[in-house]
């Protein structure tokens, strides 16, 4: 009975499994050396958990299941309500400010698409219980940091920053009415995959007036940080707001990281739980998807019953990233080889299990070491099978060992052969080359 | 609004996701050496799937879903569908042996009891296409390279081996019929588990003959190899799976794991798709149940629409793991210390960014580095926030650097400081120590 896999999920065999690890590890090392501890909750948590931070609409992009009891529970579609919960439950043990990583595996019902499966990992770093850009500031730092080790410049990709504090204030200062901030907030993120005239179009639907509607896509349209105080007026509060995004740029500048970054009034982030600075990476060519997007949101800690302490995150996905690396040609690239230390083979006429006893010893020592099912080959057979593997060295068992208790030593890569004394094989092993 | 996790799901906060990195870490090392590749599937499959390798029962043990189409899915309560299934969709490509490993995450709805939860990782082996009793220690070999790298030894577990081809033909041969062998393989498997006379109670009741009854008891606490001949009449087929037994024990002497293992004619794992040798890991003292299981299993591909391929592999959880850890003081003891390569501090007086600017600068050389948030601390304080993350050295931007561009590197071991030029930092930082 031949039965295929579900759409939207992936099957990773040996070299998919090797890029997903790349990818995968390249998120923890840099996390890592940024300062983030790893972290990480079930697969399922609550339905009704998810619904705290993204309404009810997240409910049909969920996968929903019961347990024993008849609970509703479903697969996380985001890590961000489990961090919320789980630092809500030890808040007041855990040192702040807390810097936590995650590479949780996620779940959405959605149609599989370029970019989106149904499956998927994503990179999440959060700072928690800082009230200051800078804490902005670092995360776009570290999404940079690893950005560029795989090799994407600034001609590749660009963080675009904004604020939501920002666009908040400019919003009311015009007259749009607080209830009617969120389902703008929506709207205002899909202009970017939007036709121009359909944004505008529905924009007028929401924003029946016409100067207001002309006053919102100059802000939208903005991208330079000294042409905002043209467009906000000059109260405390946004002048607030606009100095915070001075500030952000300010940082990016000392870390260096400048030359990937851009102003964007344009960047929304489309949920209403940002609060401040909100960012996405996009690649400058090309019709993909944001990399990766994240903001400011210091009251989802309060929303999930918790203190109100402030917090500031990014998320990266895997599926458009790779696709973006596949573009670049940076994936195979930097993948590193299949090695193996040593292959352990008899030469014709050996019959013992000399060849087991050598590669568990090496093994246990830390190495790599692989012998061949294939017990009635000739040793050229076997040599075929060790370059084929990239050992770099083959131990073979053979006459010498029965005249001498010897073994031959075969460097792969020179040919080069030396005869070694059983016995001391396994002293002479330097441990450095470990 | 505060919400609890699902019961038997575990948070891994920083100092959990550390031991599951680290029992993860050292399955995906040991996988490696041993010359096995890594691979995974999605974390869930078609509901049906499951119940081909493992019958009508595991419906109940499973979470099921559903997908947008209404079809039924399942979470994976084990990966070796999966295996079976990506192995078959690729049968002609790849190359033979298959020597596969994963470490899935899994879920079973059972009721959470000690060392069993419902969501948990396990690390399965498989070797596929090796008709070979070779192959099956090779298994064996690669569960206690593992098991004695983290400190487990011959007086803490023993790997209890049997056959269940051995147990087959015993059966038939004292008259058991072909159609109750599998219902009596579910009751055999629970001997260890059930107090001894409600188990020949359950065990008269499926073989109403006395004297079979006593055959069976004799064959099941057999627990020496010589002794086999004994209770098994002298038919090939008989013989055949006796030589089996006996040569597996001569392979794991070579291997020099030998003293790791014992035959026991008790193991008989519950599932009825095991065709050859069958063996499960035990601590010596205390009740845990088996630490992990594994065997051959020729019929699987087949049996999943593939072309009929040998396989023998072995499937290891984490919650038992870590119990018997915890209990032999081994868990703690051997986790990576919490490094840090650089802290990065201020000392009064000094407001600039240079303090990022050098953090970033490191970390995008691959150092840690960190910089504090208590942006209006004094030096001392910093210090005592660098120590606290274990920092090996903190670099302190301060007076020096406002009239000579230079900073102070405090070595936190030895309390030495030197002065460096801020320019040649980073020429300085030797490639060796990262």
């Amino acid at each position: 009975m031949k039965i295929p896999p579900v759409k939207g999920t992936r099957d990773f065999y040996p070299p998919d499994m090797a890029r997903r690890n790349w990818i995968i590890d390249g998120w923890k090392r840099v996390s890592v050396r940024n300062g983030f501890e790893e972290y990480d909750g079930p697969i399922f948590e609550y339905l009704k958990m998810f619904q705290i931070k993204s309404g009810d609409e997240i409910v049909e992009q969920l996968f929903s299941l019961e347990d024993r009891g008849g609970r509703e529970l479903a697969l996380r579609p985001e890590i961000t309500p489990t961090l919320a919960r789980m630092v809500n439950q030890q808040i007041s043990s855990l040192p702040k400010p807390i810097k936590w990583f995650s590479v949780p595996r996620l779940f959405r019902a959605e149609r599989p698409q370029k970019g989106r499966l149904r499956e998927f990992f994503q990179w999440n770093i959060d700072i928690i219980g800082v009230d200051d850009v800078l804490a902005d500031a670092e995360v776009i730092l570290t999404t940079i940091d690893y950005l560029r080790e795989i090799g994407l410049t600034p001609k590749d990709i660009k963080v675009k920053i904004s604020s939501r504090k920002l666009l908040a204030v400019f919003l009311r200062s015009i007259g749009i009415a607080e209830n009617k901030l969120e389902s703008l907030y929506t709207l205002l993120d899909k202009k970017a995959k939007l036709p121009e005239d359909t944004f505008e179009k529905l924009l007028t639907e929401q924003v029946t007036n016409k100067e207001t509607v002309t006053k919102i896509l100059n802000f939208m349209n903005c991208n330079s940080i000294p042409d905002i105080p043209k467009l906000i007026t000059k109260e405390n509060k946004e002048f607030y707001a606009y100095k915070n995004v001075m500030l952000v740029f300010d940082y990016l500048e000392t870390m260096g990281v400048k030359d990937y970054c851009e102003f964007d009034a344009g960047i929304v982030r489309g949920l209403a739980y940002y609060t401040g600075v909100v960012f996405e990476v996009h690649a400058v060519e090309g019709e993909l998807r944001a990399i990766c997007g994240g903001g400011r949101y210091d009251n989802l800690l309060r929303d999930f019953g918790g203190p109100p302490i402030s917090a500031t995150g990014m998320g990266m996905g895997d599926c458009v990233l790779e696709i973006l690396l596949k573009e670049k040609g940076l994936l195979g690239k930097s993948l590193p080889k299949k090695e193996l230390d040593y292959f352990v083979a008899f030469a014709k006429g050996y019959g013992g299990g000399t060849v087991y006893k050598v590669a568990a010893e090496l093994r246990s020592r830390g190495f790599s070491a692989v012998f061949s099912y294939k017990t009635s080959a000739g040793l050229s057979k076997l040599l075929k099978e060790a370059s084929a593997l990239n050992a770099k060295k083959c131990v073979i068992v053979g006459q010498e060992y029965l005249d001498n208790k010897q073994l031959v030593i075969k460097d792969m890569a020179t040919g080069k052969q030396e005869l070694v004394n059983y016995d001391s094989l396994f002293t002479q092993l330097k441990p450095e080359s470990k």
